[in-house]
């Protein structure tokens, strides 16, 4: 055992247990080794790393997150002793070896992500044998549960409906639309997004453009008392922490294992106190699904894992091959979406989409007879009430009334134009949002792209195609570079081979 | 890119690149993120860490490592972009998708191995996938050869051999028996060997009791041209460092995936210029390999692999059902391996397999005729030959010579004695390297077990059956809770029943 004296060090290093290099010598730990943190009743797990000057000998280093969770000052004595060897350790060599866990299994994987007491190598060998050898759905259903038991639960008095859309379309601005919609309804729909992972803009740095996001749960119960509806950071009220923890390692693989993205959504749901709800799936050929057959499979995943937890799901599989709307990137999705809500000319396919899924969740949420929720839905848009109510909630999250007028974009902006007569025939989903991350977004709001023309237009030659904001001149530039390169909306031209008389 | 002024800080943290919290909010780099530091002409890749108070704002923290790699000091000013996506993610997913690896996709996955392109993440993801999916023998060849090339390499003007252990006995000292023996008989074996990874000494802890381990490449071949022999630690000369990356994630998951324990053998004797080679197989209950079917199934692939690398290559499955010898932990195997050299009584199963495995060298080095190799080896050590010229290497590495007498052990001790009378049916390999482990081997060197008794003997009540060495009171009373936990060595009544008259 170690007996240290604790130096607070400012470093974002999670679990950073920071030990003189003589001191470690002359024990039994290394560099590398896994120990608990001791102070008083508290304890925190951590990965010791050695330096000659940032400690002195006798001192230990940490960060202020494990200062906070020990409550502890700069000063005080912390023993350190090594930590057990992590149990899930074996169960997860059982999901290697190609095995179905048991449910207790899978708890303690949980249980142990969550306590810190695994690093990214074991979390990392059970997301990659899991998108190998995959799970059933009783290991789905106990991974879920457990995600939701080991966060913020919230609870409410009265039936919650939700919508997710599970991503991969750029301009996915919808939720702005859909919630106020249903909220003004009367049903209850606290929406909890997440910021872009790997989009351009995720559903809360857009609304951020317009108001507070990063609630609590006292907060979010408030808002939700008071406008029936929300639209906040799921990540500012440690929903399903061991879900953000495997999304820390699938990320830099570019993996998303159906048992994890099934997981991941639905204890989200299920920790938010969610009772119905609807999941939208875009298809297409640059997003998660690729066809219907692959959608139709994922829905009723979906809709089996939802009865399970006991959260009645409907899927709407949604049209992915193009952008939804024009705009790209937070300020300027803000903008469209609140246009579309003034009752302003916005694109058909965002207005069909947002009033599409708010028309599922009136009909399952028993506000509209069946077949008859999307044309309600429209009508709320339509006479500004879903206007009305968002502004209510936006005034309620903390925010201000404001127009679509008053919202800023990038200063520096670059027209790209069509380079010849003829007709749209794709716009790539993966190449706008390319070039509006190039641009600044989604750190700098006001920064992302704006679609001149969509799939099916004709231009001629010169015609603005899109238009690529930035706060950031240099940025500007090399989201240009980037725009040349990808050429993300094509021409054709119409006539395809011209054939002379001889 | 960030145009920063470095501070050289001294923590051991690997590709560490500490930015002020403040810079890193106006910019577009986030914490996690894998970046290229420039300075002149050279650049190293890190992952970015944020603190408020460690560097101010216009400062970037690197670690002491970097700062040699770049030649750089204090104060002098850096460019930071970022790291392009690492080439092998592509080739890792193919690998987790079940598919063979093209020999290109390989060498792309240990070049950014080697230059610190993968972080953790993606190594894990790729060894896992290995562990799930294998590797055929042209992966399997291909990965080897590029470990080697990757890192240091000895080229020798004559044929060399050398003698491996897969690992896994306690108490396997037999190299610094059997390298002398080679040694003296004219046949130049440049024997790298690793510290204790798991166990609780490797052959390098073992040498480290009585010479210089850590050599220069100029250095081994200096003392292999003086005396034919060396005992060194390869760690020291970056053989194949692509191994020690991967086995620094197969530690944690407690995985030997078979394609990297063929390739982590044969990389580092490819790349130490070995030309014929033995391996030591040990089989049984509590090593990597349980039964022959699998020990010959391993070897025949190291034969094959060894084919084509171009070594010829042996093996030698070896009994492994209890220690080799009695001593266990550096300094008392030190002075055990000494013993023998010395002619003294040691365990004949020691002497059994430092003469087997010297004896096979012998006849693949064409210095014994097939069949002879043994009996000349045995004749080697009893003359005294092999002590001479043991004394011999460990002079020219830098140690002097030394008596086995003049070797200190751990001066607290414990004895564990018989709780009654009966024959020692079981020695529990994992048990007592965890006895000795917790006494503090191998850091506290003369910490160790020394075992009395071996399978088959018979003892009395209270005859001592192994002592446990500490050099710290503290660690020799913990050692001792552990051995009374685990009760490693078996005692079984040869009476199993009696039966009464009545």
């Amino acid at each position: 055992m170690l007996i240290l004296k604790v130096k607070i060090l400012d470093i974002d290093l999670e679990n950073f247990i920071l030990i003189n290099k003589e001191d470690l010598k002359s024990s039994q730990y290394f560099p590398g080794d896994r120990v608990i943190v001791k102070y008083r009743d508290k304890e925190s797990v951590g990965v010791i790393y050695s330096s000659k000057s940032l400690v002195n000998r006798g001192e230990v280093g940490i960060n202020i997150e494990m200062a906070k969770e020990l409550k502890i000052k700069d000063g005080e004595i912390v023993y350190i002793t090594h930590a057990e060897r992590p149990k899930s350790i074996t169960h997860i060599k059982k999901k290697m070896d190609g095995n179905k866990l048991k449910k207790e299994e899978i708890y303690d994987i949980v249980d142990e992500m969550v306590e810190g007491k695994l690093g990214n190598i074991e979390i990392t060998a059970f997301v990659t044998s899991i998108y190998i050898n995959s799970m059933d759905m009783d290991e789905i259903e106990a991974l879920t549960i457990r995600m939701a038991e080991t966060g913020e639960k919230i609870d409410w008095d009265s039936l919650v409906v939700d919508v997710h859309s599970i991503g991969g379309v750029p301009g996915n601005k919808y939720a702005l639309i859909t919630v106020p919609i249903v909220a003004s309804l009367g049903l209850k729909i606290p929406k909890t997004s997440s910021r872009a992972i790997t989009s351009a803009a995720g559903t809360a740095d857009i609304v951020e453009v317009l108001t507070k996001v990063d609630l609590s749960p006292e907060e979010i119960k408030k808002v939700v008392k008071e406008t029936n509806g929300c639209l906040v950071w799921g990540g500012a009220i440690n929903l399903a922490p061991a879900d953000d923890i495997t999304i820390t390692v699938e990320r830099p693989l570019n993996i998303d294992p159906k048992p994890l993205l099934l997981s991941s959504v639905m204890a989200k749901k299920l920790a938010m106190g969610i009772k119905k709800l609807v999941i939208d799936i875009p298809v297409g050929n640059e997003v998660k699904v690729k066809n219907l057959k692959e959608g139709s499979s994922l829905a009723r995943d979906f809709i089996s894992l939802g009865e399970r937890l006991k959260i009645y799901t409907e899927c709407a599989l949604t049209y992915g091959n193009q952008p939804i709307g024009r705009a790209i990137g937070p300020a300027l999705e803000a903008r469209e979406a609140l246009e579309a809500l003034e009752g302003k000319k916005v694109p058909d396919s965002l207005i069909e989409k947002s009033t599409g899924l708010a028309g599922i969740l009136l009909e399952i949420g028993g506000v509209a007879p069946f077949g008859e929720g999307k044309e309600l839905a429209e009508n709320i848009l339509k006479t500004g009430k879903a206007h009305k109510k968002f502004m209510e909630i936006i005034v309620a999250q903390g925010g201000k009334e404001i127009s679509s007028e008053e919202i800023e974009v990038g200063k520096y902006f670059a027209d790209i134009t069509a380079p010849f007569d003829g007709y749209v025939t794709k716009i790539s989903n993966r190449g706008i949002t390319k070039i509006a991350k190039e641009a600044g977004a989604p750190n700098d709001k006001k920064a992302g792209v704006y679609l001149n023309v969509k799939v099916g237009n004709k231009v001629e030659k010169g015609d603005v195609l899109y238009t690529i904001y930035s706060n950031s001149q240099e940025r500007l530039k090399n989201a240009l570079k980037v725009a040349r390169l990808l050429y993300p909306v094509r021409i054709e031209n119409v006539l395809l081979k011209r054939i002379s008389r001889f």
